[in-house]
């Protein structure tokens, strides 16, 4: 198929099936007793019974299982600032997924505003009919306010993909990769190219999970705290990667690293950045459709192992693999806190699913399609979420 | 079935398949080529599309087909405000209605919010991703300054249904039921009680099909205009409706009336009352589930024809017989106005539907679940739509 195929046949595909989501009923009225059970009068009494008891809402209606996946348009795919209306064939696209892969029904909700205090507003005056919030889409450093926000306001789990999707997916295929060059993650050196959401979200997850040297670079240069184009969130992070208060750029920080990853934009990286690792290095090159370094390229210049976003290589770094174990997971627990522990979990989860003895280096994270991998991610968060809500209750 | 058996089925209903709507995916994605079409990164090419031209958004999404109905649940059914929550059951009943009915995708959207500027502030920003806005179950006043607001600001029909549904459907009765009894509709005295929402659009809709004889009583009296006790919508129609500025009470104007109907409590109308009006009159006691009269009793009072909002009597005003026709017919027109002479077209083709032959006292509007209704509507509403929008664009 080829590229102008594909534009041609994604186009024409939307339109022939008018979007991807129906809202559709789980009961056949066919007489007046089947509509008066339905709606009125009876109804009467289920709306009784949450007036009395609110938690009955999950029971009782659709909510239980329902996700508002919310976004204002403002950083859509690499397209960015596209608004509300041209980001819905992407939101219709995850609401499938999560159907798909867990069960789950989703619904797009883009919104027309892209003040930071509206869409935590309106975010807030939906919680009634949605059991959990998947951010989507939404440009740093508004994304960080938005999303802190709603965790501590909102009573039901919040969680913005593009920032912990992508950081659990990267931390599960880092784990197998480094298996495979049998290096210790405690030991590895790693740089992290673009200091957006993205790349602060892998930076944080990797602390948490034992990795230490960690250097994040954006266009500007080596995240160091103090520096006046920093905002809150880089700089926080800066304190906590950049100890020794390096600065510099790509160029200085890659040289003797033995992990890439690369959140940025096409061809970051070149042959010469690569032959400046040490031995085995491996590279995450997770810019789309343009990655940072081709993988011919990578491997060409020594690279070990070699991943991307896209589908037509080995080792697709996709979303698809956390976030609808995620929440599903989380909602079976009945919790609203996903945890940076529960998201190692998560990531560990991901990793697992390849056995030992069919990990190589075309072959370190499974298929974004893989229905094992939510039931495993499901089955970590959900066990790791209970163990943290007996802790809190304790 | 008995009433205490309802209860435990409606409720053990909702629960076993908890609740009502689903969202379903269109697609089912086999292959890593399907996702590339669905999602990333032919999606890309979709929202372009819209970025380039967003209307290409209601063919190339769901939202040409969604509509929102939105509620803050604070006069649902005769419940009164019993919250956001509580309130979702009916709108996920209203939804599957949209759905079966009309083939309509619908998605309840309850606000957990009663300020008449955040409901209209979200529901603007809601706009992206629908094409129709269903008001539900607000209480008056604020009812009519959030329709009136977003019918103004937003570029999609907006349509609070407990006002103009049931207007449209008391009209199309009104008009079989004249046929019976030989009445002119120019003839007749009319009495609204009860100065709600649904009084004030039922006298509105009346005026426009052109009854001149209506008198509108609340539990205050009778409306008229400069009272300290009416608000603002409640005096407007008093303007228009008591013209020689009648006081009184139901005792006062329900003589010599042809037709009492009914949108105010249990049992407002006696016998006495209905003995005081002329020959055949006509009573339309729609308060739920208690009506203002019993038809039993009101038929042996001397009631010629009468109709209750009960499924288990005759002549059931529900407004299932309109909102779903109504919205079809507007979204075919793609027009965004519902008009009075629209919404009088649609009483029309509902009271059409039976024939001539076939009326009778217990027979002047059709079962709530006949689908000849819905289409019949549409296609009236469809017409009237397009033929106004061609003198706008003259």
């Amino acid at each position: 198929m080829s590229r102008e195929n594909e534009k041609i046949d994604s186009v024409t595909f939307h339109q022939q099936h008018a979007g991807k989501i129906a809202v559709t009923s789980k009961v056949n009225i066919t007489s007046e007793e089947d509509l008066s059970v339905v709606y009125t009068p009876g109804v009467s009494e289920v709306c009784k019974a949450i007036a009395n008891d609110e938690n009955k809402v999950n029971t009782l209606t659709a909510r239980g299982n329902m996700i508002a996946v919310v976004t204002d348009g403002t950083a859509v795919l690499g397209l960015g600032d596209i608004g509300p209306k041209a980001a819905l064939p992407v939101m219709e696209g995850k609401s499938i997924l999560f159907k798909q892969m867990a069960g789950l029904d989703a619904f797009p909700i883009c919104l027309d505003t892209t003040h930071t205090e509206e869409i935590i507003a309106i975010t807030k005056a939906l919680q009634p009919n949605f059991a959990g919030i998947n951010l989507e889409d939404i440009s740093a450093p508004r994304c960080f306010e938005i999303e802190a926000r709603l965790k501590e306001e909102l009573d039901i789990p919040v969680f913005h993909d593009d920032q912990h999707g992508t950081a659990i997916v990267v931390l599960a295929a880092l784990t197998n990769a480094l298996k495979l060059v049998e290096k210790m993650h405690y030991d590895v050196k790693i740089v992290i190219n673009g200091a957006g959401s993205a790349g602060i979200a892998i930076a944080k997850l990797l602390l948490e999970a034992g990795y230490s040297k960690i250097s994040l670079v954006s266009l500007e240069g080596v995240l160091c705290r103090g520096e006046s184009w920093l905002n809150a969130t880089q700089n926080d992070i800066a304190t906590r990667t950049n100890l020794t208060e390096q600065r510099g750029t790509l160029d200085d920080v890659i040289e003797h690293a033995d992990v890439f990853i690369g959140v940025s934009g096409p061809l970051a990286l070149t042959q010469a950045h690569i032959k400046t690792m040490r031995a085995n290095p491996i590279i995450f090159a997770l810019a789309n459709p343009v990655p940072e370094i081709y993988p011919e390229d990578a491997i060409a210049a020594g690279a070990a192992v070699v991943g991307t976003g896209r589908s037509d290589y080995p080792n697709q770094i996709n979303n698809l693999l956390a976030f609808p174990g995620i929440f599903k997971g989380i909602l079976n627990a009945q919790s609203k806190h996903i945890t940076m522990e529960t998201k190692v979990a998560a990531a560990h989860a991901i990793a697992s699913v390849i056995p030992e003895s069919e990990l190589n280096e075309s072959f370190i994270i499974p298929s974004a399609l893989n229905p094992n991998v939510t039931t495993a991610v499901a089955q970590a968060v959900e066990m790791h979420a209970r163990q943290e809500l007996a802790l809190l209750t304790n």
